[in-house]
């Protein structure tokens, strides 16, 4: 059995920039009780169109920072450190337990729709790398998956244009190239943590049978699962605290990072670390 | 008198990734003979979004590999390493010369449109530095000078995206934020190497009589007389060499960099190198 003072720990979460806030957000909800460090790589992002060593590289050093604030549980909010590096953060991080989120987003996708049609929406390396099509598989054989690397969603949500005719224009061309199989999707799958802010352009691309998935809240309720289940869930009544790190340029990511997480932040909300 | 020696070194030729290959492209029509190395820092890119004091650490890493390959000149094609980090970079050249590609625009649009109003379209560093407004007011007191930061268009240019509908919407968006100072522009100056693709759909977002101006020319005429007036010019009567050096991801700096250098690339035309 753990002890108080493990329980109390925070909760690390770590991204490449800021769209992982809004999976920050989702933990928040579902764990109002815990306190949670982000860690932003704003100085290196964006990881998807780097090279695999690259990624597993700066996502290890990203975790040892937040080891060194000793948290209980690492959240890597990043879809595409979730893909490449999740076995080399693990372990890592052991004995502590790794949640990554392309996981829970492929489970989500398949309990939606059983032996369903896929599309993941994610970022160039995470559709090289077909994680997210392994995850779906491995859970239903039945399924059929398409992934499509779609950059400019990143750059379109960063600059805060997230619904109108320049974002249905952009979401549209990149549905246009895949053709039937958009047409025939049951599920759209937001792989990168930046499309939940997209939503509305991406849903209005596609019939209103398809189910978006996102997997911010989904890992978020895995987080809660596994907490409840290692007896490491924060026992205290109050709210938990809310930590905000970040490689660089604290000003933008107070900025920006103040939609993804549905909250006003400032520059002096935000602590720059290097690591 | 500078030795033949001396004159056969390489020119370095620096960028945050792969849009310094227009100002590649440039020098190497304005200057055949020459030998040139290229380093995109391709792991750390874009540089337009970071601190200045991130990005003069990275240039100044960058210019240190490019001096172990004993250069005789470094051109910085980088419009947010020109505008952050000359003076340190100059410093750390000495007595070897470093050009920029912020003063060469400066004064091609203070050429074409003397006591003018220039509209400098640029990344969010660039932009907050006011490089390109201190080089055009030095050179032009009676110069006005408008700056206007413009992410997306990065991010479109490395898309491929470089014409058509959404590059013409995109730009559209930017110009109307600007309004009346859109309409009164008598120069724009493509203040980030990526936008010389997208010249024909900022063109089309102006009136006929502007001027569009593009640093990557100018640089190359720049360096073709600095050579010439230090005596370093190479004097073999065959073509120059290029080398390819990237900081990451061999293959997508083949297949982007060869819409701006206008090249076909492959992935191992680029050596990976660490800084």
């Amino acid at each position: 059995m753990n002890t108080t003072a493990n329980r109390r720990l925070p909760i690390g979460v770590f991204d490449s920039g800021v769209g992982g806030l809004t999976v920050l957000k989702a933990l928040r909800e579902a764990l109002p009780g815990e306190d949670l460090i982000y860690l932003g790589d704003t100085a290196r992002l964006p990881y998807g169109t780097k090279s695999p060593a690259s990624i597993s590289r700066y996502a290890s050093q990203a975790t040892r920072l937040l080891q060194q604030r000793d948290i209980k549980l690492l959240v890597v909010a990043c879809n595409t450190a979730s893909a490449v590096a999740l076995d080399v953060l693990r372990e890592q991080m052991q004995p502590l337990p790794v949640i990554g989120v392309v996981e829970p987003g492929a489970s989500a996708a398949v309990a939606a729709r059983p032996a369903g049609r896929h599309l993941v929406l994610a970022t160039e390396a995470t559709v090289r790398l077909g994680a997210y099509r392994r995850a779906i598989e491995l859970l239903d054989p039945a399924a059929r998956v398409n992934e499509l690397a779609c950059e400019m969603l990143v750059s379109l949500a960063e600059e805060g244009w997230h619904d109108g005719a320049i974002a249905e224009a952009i979401v549209a061309r990149y549905v246009d190239e895949l053709g039937a199989v958009a047409e025939a999707a049951d599920s759209v799958i937001l792989g990168c943590t930046h499309f939940p802010l997209l939503r509305a352009p991406i849903a209005a691309a596609f019939a209103d049978s398809v189910s978006v998935v996102d997997s911010a809240s989904t890992t978020a309720t895995v987080a809660h699962d596994l907490l409840d289940s290692l007896d490491l869930a924060a026992d205290r009544g109050h709210p938990g605290s809310v930590r905000l790190l970040a490689t660089d340029g604290a000003g933008r990511f107070a900025r920006v990072g103040g939609w993804f997480l549905g909250a006003d932040l400032a520059a002096n909300d935000v602590e720059l670390v290097d690591l």
